[in-house]
Formats: C-alpha cells, sequence, structure tokens
C-alpha cells in the first residue's frame, strides 16, 4: 500500500523530505555568505509549512499580498515584507498590520509614501523598488532623481523607516543557462550598488539591498554586496526551474497526481483529469518549438520516479489535460492509472490545489484550503 | 455611491441583467429550433446562478467533474450529463449519483463501460465521446468499427441505455469569424450525422446527437439535425469570444476589477494588484502579433463602460498585472484606482475568483466559495 492507492482525483503530493533539503541547502548557502534570509512564502502558503523554516532559524518572511500577510501575521510570523507594491485601498489592513508585527513596504511614487505614512501610528520600514530589468515594477537607475527624492521623502517621513532598495531579478527566468543567470544576477547587484553609491553621496546614511530569485539564489556562487535575499520558489523547484538548468529533475518536490481518463495508442497520447483549473496555464519550454504545461513520471514505492520523464502534456483545458509520450504510450497505462504531473510552476499548481497530501497521506493546510 | 467604493482588492464583478440577457438568447434559440438545451455549469459553478436558468424552464444541465455533478445533485439537478471522460477511480461516487439522479456518462472505450456497468446498481445513459476535429478526446468518424462495437456494448449492458454521439467542437475557438465557426460546426454535424447514419444501418435503433460550444451556440444560424446543445460560456463571454466576433463588447457580463498598484507614465503603463491567481494565465489575441491576458475598461454608474476599451494586459503574474494603454495612460488614473479588466476567459476567472459580487453588493456563491 502506497499513498497512490488514496488517491482518486488530482491531488497535490509533496514530498516533505526533498522540500525540507532544498530548504537546507538554500538556508545555508544564503547564511555561509553573511547575508539575510528572508524566504517568500507565497510558494507554499502554508503556516504548517512556514514552521519548518522557523524550525531552521528563519524568522523575517517575504509574502506577496495584505492578505497573505494578515495570514501569516496570525501564524506568530513577526517581521513581513511585502514585496508588491502598495495597495493603498487596503490602508486599514495596513494600519491594522504595522499596530502588531514589524512591517515592510515597497515604494515607487512620492504620493503612496505620503498616504501611508499620514494613517499610520506605527513605524514601518519602507524601500525603494528598482526595476533592474525585469520590466515590471518599480524604478529605473536612470530615473535616479525620483529615486533621491523618494528617499529623502520616506526618511522625512513620521513612520517610515527608510531601509534601501529591494528589486526582483524576475529575468533570470527567460534565461536557461548558469552563465547568463549569473550575468544577470551580476547585472543586476551592480545596478543597485551604482544606485546606492549614488544616495550614499547624495546624503542618505544608510542604503540595504534586497535581492530575490530562486535562479540565481541557486546559480550564483557570489551572492556579492547585497543584504538579503528573499527566494521562495527554491523549496519546490519545478519544470521550468529544471529547464533552465537551475534544479536537478529529482530535486523537484511537488507533483500533481492525475487519473488518466482515455488512452488514444494511435496518437501516442492519454488524456488526464488535471487541466488549468488544477495545473494552472503556466508554460515551460519542452523544445525550442514546443511549450508545455508540466511532464511526465510515474508514482513509485518512494513517491515517484524521478531519474527521468516519460511525456508532456501538449494541451489543458478547464479540467483536461491531453499528454505525449513520444516513445510511445507504456504497456501498463490505463483508464485509471495515474500520472504524476511535474507542474510548469509550482507556485501556480499549489494555489490552484489548496492543500498538499505528504507521503503519509497527511493533509497540510494552506491559506486557501 | 457605487458598488465600486467599498472594493479594496481583485473582486469578481457580475452584471445580472447582462447575463440573463445572454441566458434568455441562447435559450430562445435553441428552444426555437426544437432543440433540447442543457446548459454547461462549469462557466458558473454556482446553486444560485443555477437557480436563473431553472426559472428559464431548464431542468437538464451539464457539468464537467464528478464533483460537480455533486455538487448540484445536493442542489436539486436531477439530470446532468457529466461531459468529461469517465474517471473509473472515483467509481463510488459514480454509484452514489446514480442511485439519486439521471446521469449521463460518456465513453470512449469498451474497458470503462464493462467497469461502469459492472458497479452499477441503477440505470444510467450512456454517449460515445466522438472527436470531429478538437483533437482532445473521443473516437474519430475513421474509428468506425470501435464506435459500432462500443455502442453495441452499451447496448448490451445492463445499467446503460445507450443514447448516441456527443462532442464538444472545441476547435471553433480557434477561429475568428462567423464564417469560418459557421463552417466548422456544420462539417462537426455532418461528420456526426454520418456516424449516426452507418449505427443505424448496422442495426443501432436510435441515436442522439448532442453538441455544444459557445461560438456556433451563438452564430450558426441553423443547428441542423441535432438533438441537444450544451454550451456554457455563453452566460457571461469573455475576451476571447468577443476577439472571435462571438459577442459584443457590451455583452460581457462579468469583470474582475483590479486595483492600480503602480503608475509608469513614460511607458503608457500601470501596474494593477490582478494576476494570474485573479485572471488565470489564458491568453487572447490582441493583434495578430500579440497576446494579452485581458483587455481593461472602467468603473461607471451602471457597471463598467462597455462601448471601448483603453488597455490590455501584456504581462502576468502570480498576483500582478502590467496594463499597457496605447494611446497614454488616462489622467484620472492612478495608485488607488480600479480598472475593470474584461477576462480573456471567463470560466478560468469565476475559477481563479470563487465568489461574484452583484451590482448591489451582494455576494454570489459557487460550489468554490
Amino acid at each position: 500500500m502506497t499513498i497512490f492507492s488514496s488517491i482518486f482525483k488530482p491531488t497535490l503530493l509533496i514530498h516533505e523530505e526533498k522540500a525540507k533539503k532544498n530548504l537546507r541547502y538554500i538556508n545555508e548557502k544564503i547564511l555561509s555568505q553573511g547575508k539575510q534570509f528572508r524566504p517568500h512564502f507565497k510558494t507554499h502558503q502554508s503556516a504548517e509549512i512556514g514552521e519548518w523554516f522557523r524550525e531552521s532559524g528563519i524568522s523575517k518572511i517575504t509574502v506577496s499580498s495584505i492578505d497573505m500577510a494578515n495570514y501569516f501575521a496570525e501564524n506568530k510570523w513577526e517581521d513581513i515584507f511585502i514585496a508588491f507594491p502598495v495597495n493603498i485601498l487596503q490602508i486599514e489592513d495596513i494600519v491594522h498590520l504595522s499596530s502588531r508585527i514589524s512591517l515592510s513596504l515597497m515604494f515607487e511614487d512620492l504620493e503612496t509614501v505620503s498616504y501611508i505614512d499620514n494613517h499610520l501610528n506605527n513605524p514601518i520600514s519602507g524601500w525603494i523598488k528598482i526595476d533592474t530589468g525585469a520590466n515590471r515594477c518599480g524604478l529605473k537607475n536612470s530615473q535616479f532623481e525620483q529615486i533621491l527624492l523618494l528617499a529623502e521623502k520616506i526618511q522625512q517621513s513620521k513612520n517610515i523607516e527608510f531601509k534601501g532598495l529591494a528589486t526582483h531579478a524576475g529575468h533570470t527566468y527567460r534565461f536557461n543557462n548558469k552563465e547568463e543567470i549569473c550575468r544577470v544576477y551580476d547585472q543586476s547587484v551592480n545596478n543597485l550598488l551604482e544606485i546606492k553609491n549614488k544616495l550614499l553621496v547624495a546624503g542618505i546614511p544608510k542604503v540595504e539591498i534586497s535581492v530575490g530569485d530562486t535562479p540565481s539564489s541557486r546559480l550564483v556562487d557570489d551572492f556579492g554586496d547585497v543584504d538579503e535575499l528573499r527566494p521562495g520558489n527554491f523549496l519546490f523547484y519545478d519544470i521550468q526551474q529544471y529547464q533552465a538548468g537551475v534544479c536537478k529533475l529529482d530535486e523537484i518536490a511537488v507533483t500533481v497526481v492525475c487519473p488518466v481518463v482515455a488512452v488514444h495508442l494511435d496518437q501516442k497520447e492519454v488524456v488526464i483529469y488535471g487541466g488549468a483549473i488544477h495545473l494552472s496555464k503556466d508554460t515551460h519550454r519542452y523544445t525550442s518549438s514546443i511549450n508545455a504545461y508540466g511532464l511526465i513520471t510515474f508514482p513509485d514505492q518512494n513517491g515517484w520516479y524521478d531519474h527521468k520523464v516519460f511525456g508532456y502534456i501538449r494541451s489543458l483545458s478547464q479540467e483536461h489535460g491531453v499528454v505525449v509520450f513520444p516513445e510511445g504510450i507504456p504497456e501498463n497505462i490505463k483508464s485509471g492509472s495515474l500520472l504524476c504531473v511535474l507542474p510548469a510552476h509550482s507556485c501556480l499548481a499549489v494555489q490552484e490545489m489548496h492543500t498538499f497530501i505528504n507521503l503519509d497521506g497527511e493533509k497540510i493546510f494552506t491559506m486557501l484550503s
């Protein structure tokens, strides 16, 4: 009897041993370079999994929404960085959070700083969001005048302590080898250091640097002159990370187990009960011309077979996935068989599935459960 | 005071009047041609919205999972078609459902028919799933021998009454004008009629035809010789349907209202609190070279402005969306403003958001709430 005999529909299986090993590796790597590790909890969104981090000595965390900050504050996390532009419409929650925990917010315009400062009764930490190339949020090096004005505005505020510069070099996700990812990391950090130096020259006394993405946290040998790292995905990894050369196949720590519901031998395809509502529609590179929605392996006694993959998901609709086995469908696969889908993007698969099951069949809840 | 003064974070807003009008139109169109209307409830997944259908005289419905069948069976729907290949691992639920409602299942292999028949104690209806070109599930016209064997197997079963042929011409979603969509519909129906005639010749006494997709339900003038239609998306429509010429902009009946959290004037972009976890990562054609994740309009007193759109979402991450306003950001848009995102795919946006709010601020729950 394995866990698979109790699985009847799409199920998010977690290999705790792998996840804990992934955590140990990154934690030790970051601490050994004397940096602050502030892991991003959006990957798991689970109070119970959060305790694994606490047991590793971690007390400061990152989240991506005010709701997530509320959830982890209720679960006794007392130092939370909301790595998302401030949503001023949730001012009541922000004020309340600032009264119970050490709260860090990220700013990129003067009006938001004023608005937040005017509403607070308790101190918080303020970071300036810098865009080092991800092209999503933040101010660019070329906007140094605005950055300086913002730093000064935060310094002059009543309730916001200026901490420094934060970035998410999300463009590391666009590359697929160590050399390129390390080059992007170095460029991103150099960019931040240049801004930092200009701020110091301009009279800002202290400027910390906070960065955070899984590819560079895993692959970069020397983090350089940064103070804090905030990766999240490293806990589970996924096929996007695997294809980018960030992790090994046997380090992926979650799978969505899906029943086969139709077998099309001639097409070398099976249909699974497992669609966009279980895996998300996020994709990964499969070949240079094919994007896929996850790769396929099989259950085994110790979890799932993790030395190679056997197929890929070529299309996903709301509840269906179509799996291609390029070398033919293994003989023992039929309707009612279970396949293990290694997801394109584990954070979004967790978001879709809400609740984990571990290999002992125990549920692990998230804030979405 | 409008509903928008009570919205602080991503919110799924439903325009009930539009949705009910969409329902009325399709219902009347299908009934006026003497066809059975068996709407797909995966679009809304809501018992409360289901009642709008019941009030329109509808008593037979379609769902896409056994869990969804259970939910609607609990909400007094007594005739349910599960338009998804049978997941034999959920046999207990299937047996239980068959004891309390009129259940229709879709088959494409002999083993599954035997397996289900052997476990049932109550009669159900059995359909053969035909693939008329969507290339996802089902048997093809070229596999007529298998189709005939399957029809005979179902006829000979103890508990499964053979009903006919079911298809989802999902490939209508790949076209973007009425002519092409109608051509695909006609080809699909002709394909089914050909199989039907061969089955009749081979001695199967009665073969019904059930089809279902929103593009053809809306655009085809004469449904031809089919018995039943099972569209779902027509209730809300979305940008995929709008871009395909299936609906008008002012017929889209749901929007995800998202706060602006950063404004980048130079780039003509704003960042919204609204990401993959609110909208899904499904896309729609924006221009011939750009795919987008939804189009942008603004709140107005009667819901949202529905005569034109002003921008598109160029990228989505877990919680962020980046909106481009090609003609520049309107002056009144700043951090804290609300934008209305007309979603690429409304079914998946509902799946992500779980609960609707109507224009009066009342919540409408779904099975996911």
